[in-house]
């Protein structure tokens, strides 16, 4: 098994990019790939561009083990993803069978239909990622997960991924605790317990609350017991600096 | 005046890729630049690492007008964007008299005070980016603005930004309507009014809503006039279909 599996999301659209939206995509979804021992190294936020989604998927899906792409799979002029994901891969779009199989399942106009059935377009080799809503799918081609934007959407698909599809390492763990210390205060200490564990990574994060400030300390890494050795180390840092430990 | 002035953000931080915490930074800070001109073109999410940092600032610097970091920029081990900002640049941090006396505005014990000027470390040639909040400031090298990640800090040390700094274009406005209409209804319709104006961007957003399916059309261009008409347009085509616009 090796040490780390890669993960990469690609967010598509100009509402993210602009502030109309906010994406909470990217907090759900690598929470979930965590737990499939696939670690989350970058996010990227593209508009809806054609020369652009194709260069960063192209990039992107040569320098990480996965890529998951979220937006622009509608039945929309602005939907550009699948044909840009077709163009990267050098290949084109085919009608999915199974994909217009789904979409034909809702009646609809002829017009309607017409529209919808654009989302049936799947590059040829691609294989559908279902949709549990009963929507129209997402695909993967290779090593690139195609998925709706709207989050409910994309967490039904998400919630479909299992071992067969991803095949990842050892899951991160974390323990994490507060204090209301400022970060400074911890700093010289903190570097030490960092040195003492370069396996765990020790991160710590200022906040402000109630007119306080504080700092919590959060720990990640594949090893529990590792682990565990480390927050206790903090934690007795916490009380040494004569504060309370807090923890969530 | 050139077209578009273009910005990106670089978001540093493990925390945000780890999904522990929501970034909320980039919605804010797209709006705001917006303003000043600056339309915000892409955005990345990266880890706390260092070659990562360095090779990801040193390629935006090249691409876009402006390049906006957040996190990492505190007292601890894990604050090292000075370090990088410093080798992308390929220069030296130095201690800043006028960062050096902020930040000394705040008594500390001197193991405390020690950590807190690391804070005063910017890379040399760099101009501060003043934090309003009274704490450490940020710093500006050439067209990258680096800020901390905590919201209500980079707020502060956005809410600094004028046009003396920020040369930007015209800023970009919208205007949005909904319907109670699937997006596969309007999509034809939809395409044939972004062909009549192709210098507005016309987005169409899905929504599902307490058991009703939905649809956004948000309209973006810096013409204000001629996002009028296409709104028209659009609201007209909702009346059309035999339903009610909605308007926030």
């Amino acid at each position: 098994m090796v040490d780390t599996v890669t993960g990469c999301m690609i967010i598509i659209g100009n509402e993210i990019l602009s502030g109309r939206t906010q994406d909470t995509n990217l907090a759900y979804l690598s929470k979930e790939l965590n737990e499939l021992g696939v670690k989350m190294v970058e996010a990227r936020v593209i508009p809806d561009i054609e020369e652009t989604i194709i260069a960063t998927v192209n990039e992107c899906r040569q320098k990480f083990d996965y890529v998951f792409t979220t937006g622009g799979i509608g039945p929309t002029h602005d939907d550009i993803t699948a044909d840009c994901i077709a163009a990267a891969f050098d290949t084109e779009l085919e009608m999915h069978p199974e994909a217009v199989a789904i979409i034909k399942q809702r009646e609809a106009l002829p017009e309607v239909m017409e529209s919808r059935l654009r989302m049936a377009r799947i590059p040829i080799g691609g294989t559908l990622i279902e949709n549990t809503l009963n929507g129209p799918p997402g695909f993967q081609m290779e090593n690139v997960f195609v998925m709706a934007g709207v989050p409910l959407v994309m967490q039904a698909m998400v919630g479909t991924f299992d071992e067969e599809r991803i095949k990842g390492a050892l899951p991160v763990r974390s323990r994490s605790i507060g204090a209301n210390l400022g970060e400074s205060q911890v700093a010289a200490k903190l570097r030490e317990i960092q040195d003492e564990h370069p396996d765990v990574d020790l991160g710590s994060y200022p906040y402000y609350r109630k007119d306080v400030y504080g700092t919590n300390l959060v720990m990640r890494g594949t090893d529990e017991a590792e682990l565990n050795v480390m927050l206790e180390k903090v934690r007795q840092m916490i009380i040494d600096f004569g504060a309370e430990p807090i923890v969530d």
